[in-house]
């Protein structure tokens, strides 16, 4: 008799545990992704801002399921799903499914302006973080190479969107600016360039209690960052940016302002919302298809008082774990675990050097103290020992001598 | 009174060592480079096959000269030299000089079959590395989800030429096939991979002498690579190589044939050999240039016996430094120093885990111990000591696990 099969598409943290969570149950697994690497995230700015490399923050997905033998990794691209037929649809090829978990994840959102993205970059993957590397260094080095007029505009970094990335990019570019690259140049002084953080919002983190809004907010000033609240941007192209009726001329804009789920619901043909995020059940399956799942970014799940479940890591770890369970009942003919609750151990951002919010709901933390903290569960997080062992080093390495370790323009338009 | 005006033209072993001699001297340097980062480049091949990652082994060139306040670092691309203006041409202005030192290096030459350069790309920078690495993982993947007929074709690994890089690529995938990827796949046996080294003269490594070439032959035997002397390669294609008369499908192609000088011998009009190398005089000046020098693989520099110097790292090196001291003593108005002499301290090439071979001209070594002073000398040679702790980490960690460190798919076409 065929054992089950079981398809999960997308090898993020959500689907990742769910793999974790499958490996040597009684049936066969095939996970998709479009890339080859599982991708830790939380990190990713500090790719964009030249602290680390990507293989630091990025590993091959076969080698983390190697021991799970039950599992099949395919790098491919999903453009549908035959709900009817039970098949996912690959650009080569099709696979059948018993069970389908969803884990896609999201890009960023230019909310009806598509034509933004080509001037102001987001950041979701490891070559949208190595192409704003290039143009954050590239802009210092025109900088260097011009005349006063023209050089305000190349030391104008205007960062999109007050939430954790961009208050992590803000901070990290700052930093840049003002420790690493500090005697670099000889015609310009880094120190002078200005960086802009957008918000429309009235405060930055507001998914924060607003005590540490405040504090990241005094963070990122005493960084030298301008923080510009309550007015949106209306306009991004080649000159920079305007801010309601402001211009603001800027060479490099980073797009941290908004995220869409992927193509899931559209897959589907299910119920999303505005953001495309798929509605699921208490039990994170799709109405009418109880045979398919969704989890993380891709799924709208809400808590017991009906609030949205936010797109953190954490959430898309543990419903992909929790779908595993549920799946694995199954499979023994026994009682599914009741339905999905998530556990909100705390929720950090950081600034820059030294300075990180921490929430845990009974405690709340600002300045040097979180940010250790934010260290401590970042390294401990990262995937493969090798990997954690490496960013430590590196980290004492930029902390000990403010230099910033992986500072290449690379990649297309780069010789 | 203007202090003179010295632009060194690349930022590889050769200009950077020239930069470094200058750094204090009475004079304003300029030191030009298309790149923002110094490559190491003889480490280049362990990127291509996701042993490293790209910042290991590359440093920013402002960082490394950042002590040299009377050198200012320009990130350009030179398209000419006006010999009789002394202007340096870039794209988007004009360098005037005193005195000019070409340091810019070679490229790979496709011996008049440019159009293989697609199907069968080179290995000199960044790029290239990361593009050759895509097609290696690639295939891999593909070979995966690929049924029989079409897999032979997609485990098959060609590199084009015997020289150190041909010998270093071909060893390093025979490692990734046998070693780090053996357990990451269901369908395929990476160690069935069939990589073959193509060389059209009569032994590997003919730089060396014949004792060391069939050791390192040997040793590519035992790693399992298919090793074709005798035969050169005459059609590349996207379907595989052709030796000689013999097809050979393979989907991945690596060239490590041939370089050609850049083209400095023709932006000086002057006297070159096959490969584009300038002629120089036993000072390192280009005949009726006095204030024009060149350096490394742009060179043609020859010992006392007549014998043309090789493209090697040292011999940049200390050529970039003999200029320096040239330039020096002129500015100093005392007796330049007399011909330049390269010093040969010994050759290295390794072949894979545990297998080098070295010469010293008065001691012979292959194997281990040969290996094992190969990864010191690199260490130590790589610059900057954060590189040199990281790498060897990395090393330590590759050879204790027998996993690869940067298996990453990333850049155009990836997602």
């Amino acid at each position: 008799m065929a054992r089950p099969h079981i398809v999960i598409i997308g090898a993020g943290f959500g689907g990742l545990s769910a793999a974790h969570g499958l490996a040597g149950a009684a049936a066969d697994v095939t996970i998709v992704d479009q890339r080859n690497y599982h991708l830790f995230q939380p990190l990713l700015y500090q790719v964009a801002t030249a602290g680390l490399s990507p293989a630091q923050i990025a590993a091959p997905i076969r080698a983390i399921l190697r021991r799970a033998t039950n599992v099949q990794v395919l790098l491919g691209r999903v453009t549908g799903v035959d709900t009817q037929a039970r098949t996912v649809v690959l650009e080569d090829r099709r696979l059948s499914y018993d069970t389908l978990v969803i884990a896609t994840g999201a890009r960023h959102a230019y909310f009806g302006h598509d034509e933004w993205e080509q001037v102001a970059p987001g950041l979701k993957n490891i070559n949208d973080a190595t192409a704003i590397r290039r143009r954050i260094l590239t802009a210092f080095e025109s900088a260097e190479a011009s005349d006063e007029p023209a050089r305000w505009r190349l030391l104008t970094f205007v960062v999109i969107g007050g939430g954790p990335t961009g208050v992590e990019m803000a901070g990290a570019i700052a930093e840049l600016a003002q420790v690493a690259l500090r005697h670099d140049f000889r015609n310009i002084d880094p120190r002078e360039a200005r960086i802009v953080l957008v918000e429309a919002g009235s405060r930055v983190l507001s998914a924060f209690p607003e005590k540490l809004s405040a504090a990241a907010q005094k963070a990122l000033e005493g960084l030298g960052v301008e923080v510009r609240l309550g007015t949106p941007v209306t306009q991004c192209d080649a000159e920079g940016v305007t801010i309601g009726d402001d211009p603001l001329p800027a060479a490099t804009i980073v797009w941290a302002a908004g995220v869409a789920a992927s193509s899931a619901a559209r897959w589907l043909g299910a119920e999303h919302d505005r953001a495309g995020r798929v509605r699921v059940g208490p039990d994170l399956t799709v109405p009418g298809h109880p045979e398919i799942f969704c989890v993380g970014d891709t799924a709208l799940a809400e808590d017991p008082e009906g609030k949205p479940l936010p797109g953190l890591a954490p959430v898309a770890k543990q419903q992909g774990a929790y779908v595993a369970r549920t799946i694995r009942a199954r499979l023994a003919g026994q009682p599914e675990p009741g339905p999905f609750r998530y556990r909100d151990y705390g929720t950090l951002a950081t600034i820059g050097r030294r300075a990180a919010v921490a929430d845990f709901g009974w405690l709340q933390l600002s300045g040097t103290l979180a940010w250790l903290l934010w260290g401590l569960v970042h390294i401990s997080f990262l995937i493969g020992f090798r990997n954690r062992l490496v960013v430590l080093i590196d980290w004492i390495w930029s902390y000990a001598t403010f230099q910033s370790g992986a500072r290449l323009i690379t990649g297309p338009g780069s010789y």
